[in-house]
C-alpha cells in the first residue's frame, strides 16, 4: 500500500506571473495554476487565506507548496499554503477511535511517511466502559458534553505529546481523519446518540464529511480539516467503512468477505460492484469480556493455549511471559478448540467431569474447570472457566456462524467459494483461525484464505490521507453498501441452533475438523 | 420583479418518519425530504445545525420551515431550520457598499417583501473621500484593519438599528448579500487592495463566493451565509454584476448596453449569449466632484438648470428647493447643455464673454460664470462654473463617448441599433438624457431607449435574496462577461479628440441636437 509521490495531497505548484495582458486576480491565478495540477473544474478556499495570498505570491515569486483536501461536497479545496521549498513539515493526523482504545498516527503529507503514533485509552471509560453505558449517560444533565470534552480533550493532549516527540507543532497539522463506530463518532462530533439505542435505532448523522478541526476544538492548525469517515447506520461504523477501503474489497474483482469480530459481529460481503453488509450481536464472549477471568490483551494476558490430547497438560502462553492473571477472547477461542480436541467438553460444549479430572469442581452450583491455579496464578486464586462461560462462548460463536451463513446465503454464495476471508480490527488479529474454525465460528476454508488486517480502522484513515484517490472511495463505499437487517425469524433461529453444536450439528461442512480423540490417560483419582 | 412564493430560499419540509424499515439517520432523512422539494443531488449543512436535529426533528413531529441557500461551490446548504410554523421572521439582509453611500435592505426571505431600508455614509470616508485615498492607506500600520473595522462596524450599528425598527432581531437575518466596487469588496473582506492600483492591476480575489457571517464578524445569525458578488476585475466590480443581474441582460435576446457613470465610465455591452465590458477613466467632473462648487446630491444642491435661450435667463431647480449652495453632476450636464444651446459656451466648451455679459468675469486669469450671485446663494458668495471646470467636464464627455463608441465598434455594432440603453447607479438616475445627448456625452437616441436602473447595484443583490434561480445566475454572468482592455492607442485618441467638441466634431450623428441659437438679446453694457 505504498503510494507514489505524484499522489499526494501536497503539491508543488508554479503561477503565471500577472502582467497587462494575464490580470485575474492573486485568488483566481492560484486557482488556475491548482486546476491544471489537479485536473479539475475548482478549487475553493478561505476568505484567512485569501487574505495571505497577495504578500505571499509575491515574495515566494508566484510558486508555491499547496495543501488540498475536498469538502463535503467533493469539491476540492485549498487548505494550506507554504512556501516553494517548504520547510516546516505538512503533516496529517489519522484517528482510529475505538471504543476501548484510541490511535493517533502522524503522517508527513509529502512523503506518506508514518512519522509516530500514540495509543491510548479512550478517556471516556471512566463514565463507562461499553458503547451502551456511554449512551445512558448522555441522558444525566452535561453528560453528552462531558463525554465529548473527555474525547476532545484526550485527542488533544495525546496529539501535543506525539508532536513534540516527533519534532513538529501541532500547527503543522493540516488534514486529519478519523474512523470509529457510530456511537464514538457521535460523542466525538458532540451529537446526541440516544436515539440510536432505541427503536427504530436513529443516528442524528450518516455522512458527517469534512469540517474544520476548529469545529470540533481539536488544537491542530486553524484552518486544518478533518474527515469524519461516514456509517452506514447504528451497528455499522465509520471504522468498517475503513476497513473496507484498507483492503481494498471496492477494487476487487473476485468477491470477499470482511468480518469484525466483537461484542457485534459485523460483515461486509462484496467486491468491486456490489456490497452487502449486516451486523447482529455475537454477545461479549468472543472479546473476552464475559468470563470471570477475561480481560482484554496486556500483560500476563493468556492468548494462547494448547492441551495435549495424550496428557492432558495444558500448554499457556501469556503476553509477555508474565504470571497468568486473566484470558483475552483469542485465548479463550483457543482454550475451547483445545477443550473440545481433547473430548474435555462435548459437542454441546459442556464440561465432561470424568475427563476433566481434577481440574473440574462444582462451585455454587456451577461447573468450574481451572485453567490455572491459584499457585501459578498472578492473582493468588485459580484461574477457572466456568461451564456458564462455555455456555456463552457457543452462543456467540453460533451467532457468529449464523450470521455469516445468513450474509452468504442471502446472495447465494456458498462459503467455500469465499477467496478472501479478511478478519478486520486489533482483536481480530489475534484470533487463531485454525482454533476459530475448530470451533465452527467461521468457516472450514484453507486456513491461507484467512487475512488478519490488524487496525483496518487506523488502516482506512491513514490512506485517505496518504492518498487522494482515497477519498472518493470512502462514500462510495458508504453509498454501494446494501445494508441487511438480520430479521431474528424462525429460520435463523433454526440455523442458530444448528450451529450451537462443535463445530456444528452438519460436521460435514468442517471436514478438516477431526473428531475429538480420547485416549485412555491414566488418572488421578 | 415580483417573484411567486413557490420560488424563495424558505421551504416547508415534511419528512418520512422514522421506522425499523426506513432507519437512515436524521441528518439523512432530512437531507432526503430538502432534495426532493429542490429537485437536487445533495443539501449540505454545518455540524451545529447538526446537532440540533435529533431534538427538533421529534419536537416537531418531523415537519420544519428550511432557510436554504448556497455555497461557493454552487452546492445547496441547509443555514437554518425553524419549527413549521415559523413565528420569527426569517430575513435576508441585501447591501449596496458604496464608496460614498451604504444602503442596507431588509427582507421578508418567506415572502420577498421589503421591510426596511437604511441608508449612511460609508464611515470609511474618514479616512479618504475615494478608493483611491482608502487604497494608499492600507500601507499605513493597520490601515487595512481600521477601513475594515470601519465598514464592518458601521454596517452592524445600522442593521442593529434597522431591525429594531422593523421589529426583528439580527439574529433573524440568515442570508445576506453584498455588491460593490472591487475596492470596496476587498475592505469589506480584509483583503489588502495594494496591488490593485499598480500596473498591471491585480485584484487579491475576483469571486468571494459564499462565506459565514461570523467569518466577517457581522453581527447576524451566527450561521448566515454571505453571497459576496463578484468583479471582473479592479476596475470592473460586483455592483455592475448586480446591474446586469437587476435587468436582467443576461436573459434578453436583443442586445443592451448597461452604462455605470461616474469617475470611472463603466460599461456593459451583451444579450443572453454574450457581454463585453469596459471601464475607463471619465474623470471626477461627471460626479460633480471637479467643480468649486461641485457637491454630491443634497438639500440645496442644483441638480437641474435651464437657460431661456431669448432671455439668458437661468432657471435654477434646487434639491428640496433649499438656497443653493452647489452643484451636482446632473446639474453640471444641465448647465453645460444649456450653455451650449444658448451660444453662451462654442463648440469647444469656452465661455463666450459678450454672450454671457455681466455673469462673465475673469479672476486669477481664469474665465468665471457666474451661476448664482452672492446675495441668492446658500454660502453668501458667488457660485461660479470657471472655464477649467468647462474643460474638465468636455474631457469626462469625450471619454465616456469614446468608451461607447470603442466598445459598441469592437464589436461592430451601431449605436443606433441599441433599443435599450440603461443607466445604472444612484448618480445616474439624476441625469437627464436630454442634455447628455444635447453635449454628445451619450448616443442621440430616441429618448424612451434610455432607461434610469436607480441603485441596481441594490436591486441586484436584491434579487438573489429575493429568487434562489438568480443566484447561479451572478456567477453565469461574471463567467461569460468578456472584459476589454481599452487600449489608449492613437486611434482611441482621435476619436477623443473628435468627441471633444460639442455635441462632436461630427454633428450628423446628433441630428436631434439643434445648432445653439443666438438670438440678438439686448445686453447690458
Amino acid at each position: 500500500m505504498t503510494q507514489s509521490n505524484d499522489n499526494r495531497w501536497v503539491k508543488s505548484v508554479t503561477l503565471s506571473p500577472p502582467s497587462l495582458g494575464d490580470n485575474t486576480a492573486d485568488a483566481d491565478r492560484l486557482e488556475a495554476a491548482l486546476k491544471k495540477v489537479l485536473s479539475t473544474d475548482a478549487v475553493f478556499m478561505d476568505l484567512d487565506l485569501v487574505k495571505t495570498l497577495p504578500t505571499l505570491l509575491r515574495q515566494w515569486n508566484y510558486r508555491a507548496t499547496a495543501v488540498l483536501f475536498k469538502d463535503s461536497s467533493g469539491a476540492e479545496i485549498l487548505v494550506h499554503l507554504a512556501a516553494p521549498d517548504a520547510v516546516d513539515a505538512l503533516c496529517g493526523l489519522a484517528v482510529d477511535l475505538g471504543t476501548t482504545r484510541v490511535v493517533l498516527r502522524l503522517i508527513d503529507l509529502s512523503t506518506g511517511e508514518h512519522r509516530g503514533e500514540s495509543v491510548f485509552d479512550n478517556p471516556q471509560i471512566a463514565v463507562g466502559p461499553d458503547v451502551l453505558a456511554r449512551i445512558h449517560h448522555v441522558e444525566k444533565p452535561g453528560g453528552l458534553n462531558q463525554l465529548n470534552r473527555l474525547i476532545i480533550d484526550g485527542i488533544n493532549d495525546q496529539l501535543r505529546a506525539l508532536c513534540s516527540r516527533c519534532g513538529i507543532s501541532p500547527e503543522n497539522i493540516h488534514l486529519m481523519s478519523v474512523a470509529g463506530n457510530t456511537a464514538m463518532t457521535h460523542l466525538l462530533l458532540g451529537l446526541n446518540p440516544r436515539w440510536m439505542i432505541r427503536e427504530p435505532y436513529i443516528p442524528a448523522i450518516n455522512r458527517p464529511g469534512v469540517c474544520k478541526a476548529t469545529e470540533l476544538d481539536i488544537n491542530v492548525h486553524p484552518n486544518a480539516r478533518v474527515l469524519v469517515f461516514p456509517n452506514v447506520g447504528s451497528y455499522f461504523g465509520g471504522d468498517l467503512i475503513a476497513g473496507i477501503l484498507y483492503c481494498d474489497m471496492d477494487r476487487r474483482k473476485e468477491t470477499a468477505i470482511l468480518v469484525d469480530v466483537g461484542t457485534n459481529a459485523e460483515v461486509v460481503l462484496g467486491n468491486r460492484n456490489w456490497m452487502m453488509a449486516c451486523a447482529g450481536a455475537a454477545g461479549p464472549a468472543l472479546e473476552g469480556g464475559v468470563t470471570r477471568m477475561g480481560a482484554t490483551a496486556g500483560p500476563g494476558v493468556i492468548d494462547r493455549i494448547a492441551i495435549d490430547p495424550n496428557t492432558l497438560a495444558f500448554d499457556i502462553h501469556t503476553i509477555e511471559d508474565q504470571p497468568p492473571r486473566g484470558i483475552c477472547g483469542s485465548g479463550v477461542i483457543d482454550l475451547a478448540a483445545a477443550l473440545f480436541q481433547s473430548a474435555m467438553i462435548d459437542i454441546r460444549g459442556k464440561l465432561l467431569p470424568e475427563r476433566c479430572g481434577d481440574r473440574f469442581k462444582v462451585k455454587d452450583g456451577l461447573g468450574h474447570l481451572t485453567i490455572v491455579p491459584a499457585g501459578q496464578s498472578a492473582t493468588g486464586e485459580d484461574l477457572c472457566l466456568t461451564q456458564a462461560d462455555l455456555d456463552s462462548l457457543i452462543r456467540s460463536k453460533a451467532a457468529m456462524y449464523t450470521i455469516l451463513e445468513t450474509i452468504t446465503g442471502s446472495v447465494g454464495i456458498k462459503q467455500k467459494d469465499l477467496n478472501t476471508f479478511f478478519v478486520a480490527g486489533t482483536f481480530g488479529a489475534y484470533i487463531d483461525p485454525q482454533s476459530a474454525i475448530a470451533i465452527g465460528m467461521i468457516p472450514d476454508l484453507p486456513l491461507e484464505r484467512y487475512r488478519s488486517l490488524g487496525n483496518s480502522s487506523l488502516g482506512g484513515a491513514t490512506r485517505v490521507l496518504e492518498d487522494p484517490g482515497c477519498f472518493d472511495r470512502v462514500n462510495q463505499i458508504r453509498d454501494v453498501i446494501t445494508y441487511m437487517e438480520l430479521n431474528v425469524n424462525q429460520d435463523f433461529m433454526n440455523r442458530f441452533s444448528a450451529a450451537k453444536f462443535l463445530p456444528h450439528t452438519d460436521t460435514s461442512r468442517f471436514p478438516t475438523v477431526r473428531p475429538p480423540s480420547c485416549p485412555q490417560v491414566p488418572r488421578k483419582k
